[in-house]
């Protein structure tokens, strides 16, 4: 505990890894690239899933639970889909274990258990689910069908870091059916929109809404919408995405619906979704060398109250006036712990609750009873002043709003002064290099394009923005005629 | 929909399954033995989530997530547990799926892509969580641990039915470590007494609190209690089990800690889990051959309003006061569902939702208007009166707590009458068989009596009762001597 981190330009990647386990969020676990998450890094994803959950529930979504695994005839079904994910998946062959006959103390798989049909571990449920919907779609009366589930899914990813990339991960899918297309389209702009406010309003990460280029849709989509968010590195990281799915899952189960006019239509669909990679987002827009820093809204501890004291008295008069503070701060609706252990030093617990970033920090002292203040540390700013005891409720109440707007017109400014528009290959390869962030530049709109800067600058085209002036121009490295600027970036 | 259920006197099993279905609780899938939880069942499971999450944290407990994989050599470490799962339990084996080279719109599993170590789908969590805990206890100071987690888990049952018996299903899983013997017994009987007041006070279970006996018992613990709840149809069904497992994981394990006093012990364990299943418990306690009857506690719509009207004058005319209604009894608390589709007449709407057990229901008419009155009909009672509008949030809020303990008390005193004892084997015997229920005798304690009575009659041992006289006696099959009375009964 309270061990240095490593300071972010020595290593970043290092002082993220570090960070993670220091502070108590995830830690890697006995299994290949699964992740145990920890109390109080679950009880941040508890606060962004009740949020997310509010917001579907808002318009119009329904809970739901689809089974885990993914019969192979079903996963195969939907080709795209099927290729996308079948060089990353777990596969289920046996139902049972048995005694190691050389080795009583053993068990090994059970030959005479074999399934008939291997089962996929969901990476996605697309096709579980739409093989569900061909037995509840027969009319337009059935439509749309707007439903969420909260699951865990699993990816067979051969390089895994903590939070952004785990073989097992916790997300919520959507899975919409519409009648129409243009009403599908809707609801993939919808939930885009939604996941943006989100990030923006209550994960104070200030993102950028687009469309995915053909190469990095979703594997089965006809339109991948996203939002994207710059870490402290320059690096990209997609924070959500939402499908629009065509009639291509419809197609591949057969799912028709009698339509108002008599006819016979394929559906169609969107999914949609975010991750317990959100948790990585966060951590590396907002947090310091110190650790994590957290915006108000998302902190399991809003407010920590630690007392300085010699002896048990004067403990007691402490805790007075601490209780007292905590009671009226809970009263305010604001998040409290007050932290009298006697096994830790102040110092200690200070280091402590910045690495795991409680927005505020209260101190009380012998001196402060006499004069009736408080000490009050912001993580954010890492400043201190003092404030009457009788203020702190007031004062507290208004940092919550001055703390997650400040914490997130930094990281807009940061993210602003990481866009940059290039006119050149060889600028951009500079920028690239010097500066990172977005880089908005004209692209001739072709695959092969695309791929050959990706080759050469490791760099990906992150989305092709939907906000903005759209301007002609043409391609930085082909010369070809460009609809409008796109943006690239290196990315998590 | 609307369709009428088997009666339950008829075929008790044909009602619950067909009740499951028609009332949009659940389904089978295209996985063998794996459900799709539909929004409605899952909007009441979410209930019950939300519930008991508010009593685990109140007593300390904090959410976490565990790989849903459980490596073979770490499934296998205790003993007990490893045996009571390894006979069904779905193993992956490989993790890459490829094109088959016979046919190129197929997939087979990549024989390059074997595990160098199968893995086990979580049957339960002890294991892997275990291997966890080792990391983070060195000594007393890091104790309790104090964790739940929400989860799927996979059991390869063979005989499967909806909610009761599935391959996959939704559970939360309490795991805490503590240092003495006695903290863990004292959790594992607060856990227990948790669960009791949850089933008795939120989900009208009337339960029977107690401990298994030993071949009843969780594989890997050294004690279990449980509540045991009574069916409709005499059987009776575990609602939840508390786990004491001494020292059985720690030492399995190898977890200890530095005592106070500088020794190093193993750690004390518990678990704790309730599941999905307890859908089923909530189906068969109330239900009836009309469809589901919820209590309102659990209902996701507690009133339904069902406008009756001939033209669009007419539901104008309801609805201002259908919608000022339902406005009233929101603000007081109260779930309301206003249908005025046109879509469906209103008898068809009564049967619906008395299929999904709204709790109350509310129709409006021209006469209704005229009155300034409404028809209300209770599901539990189905008794119908006339209230006068003005009357109607008081007469709800009201029937709400009504509502539910009488749904209380009739499960109750069904149960109260279904507790026999029994002296002979006789008598045990033509009570299993005239009227099911409880049978309560004396065991003279030995698996093989306990076993044998289980051949001849199918009645397992479902729980030595904590509460109630303690008394001697003798064994009502062999006569030998028994400590106190045990409770019998066939079981889901």
């Amino acid at each position: 505990m309270s061990k240095k981190l490593t300071p972010r330009d020595k290593d970043y990647s290092k002082w993220y890894n570090e960070l993670v386990v220091e502070a108590n969020l995830a830690e890697n676990s006995a299994v290949r690239g699964c992740m145990v998450i920890k109390p109080y890094g679950y009880s941040i994803w508890e606060k962004m899933q009740a949020e997310l959950d509010s917001k579907f529930k808002a318009t119009g979504h329904e809970n739901a639970y689809f089974p885990l695994f993914v019969p192979k005839s079903l996963f195969e079904a939907e080709e795209k889909n099927a290729e996308g994910f079948a060089k990353e998946c777990a596969v289920v062959t046996h139902y049972r274990l048995k005694t190691d006959p050389e080795d009583g103390s053993k068990l090994i798989v059970d030959p005479d258990a074999k399934l008939e049909e291997e089962l996929v571990v969901r990476p996605t449920s697309e096709a579980i689910i739409w093989n569900t919907y061909k037995g509840w779609i027969q009319s337009y009366r059935d439509l749309p069908i707007l439903i969420n589930q909260w699951a865990n899914v699993v990816r067979w990813e051969m390089r895994t870091r903590l939070f952004l990339r785990t073989a097992e991960f916790l997300w919520q899918e959507g899975h919409t059916a519409h009648a129409t297309k243009a009403e599908a389209i809707a609801e993939t702009e919808q939930m885009n929109n939604i996941y943006a406010e989100f990030a923006e309003n209550f994960m104070a990460i200030p993102v950028i809404k687009g469309k995915k280029t053909e190469s990095e849709r979703f594997a089965g989509a006809v339109d991948t919408y996203c939002i994207e968010a710059l870490m402290q590195d320059g690096k990209a990281l997609q924070a959500g995405t939402s499908h629009f799915l065509g009639q291509n899952f419809a197609k591949a189960f057969d799912v028709k619906y009698a339509s108002k006019e008599g006819g016979l239509e394929h559906v169609w669909a969107t999914s949609w979704g975010v991750s317990t990679r959100l948790m990585g987002a966060l951590i590396m827009t907002h947090s310091d060398d110190k650790g994590l820093v957290l915006p108000p809204k998302l902190a399991p501890v809003q407010v920590v109250i630690v007392p300085i004291y010699k002896g048990e008295e004067q403990l007691n008069q402490i805790s007075e006036v601490a209780n007292q503070l905590a009671a009226d701060l809970r009263a305010a609706g604001i998040s409290v712990k007050y932290d009298n252990r006697d096994t830790h030093k102040p110092g200690w617990k200070f280091a402590q609750y910045e690495l795991q970033g409680v927005p505020v920090r209260l101190a009380i002292g012998p001196k402060d009873l006499e004069k009736g203040s408080v000490e009050l540390a912001r993580r954010d700013t890492l400043t201190k002043e003092f404030v009457a005891q009788t203020e702190v409720v007031d004062k507290i109440t208004g940092l919550m709003v001055e703390i997650q707007d400040h914490l997130f017109n930094k990281a807009k400014s940061y993210r602003d002064n990481h866009i940059t528009e290039v006119d050149t290959f060889e600028e951009f390869k500079e920028v690239l290099k010097a500066k990172g962030g977005f880089i908005s530049a004209h692209w001739d709109g072709t695959p092969e394009t695309e791929n050959k800067i990706k080759e050469l600058t490791k760099a990906t085209i992150r989305c092709i923005p939907f906000d903005g002036e759209v301007k002609e121009g043409n391609c930085v490295f082909t010369g070809k005629k460009s609809a409008q600027r796109v943006l690239f970036a290196k990315a998590y």
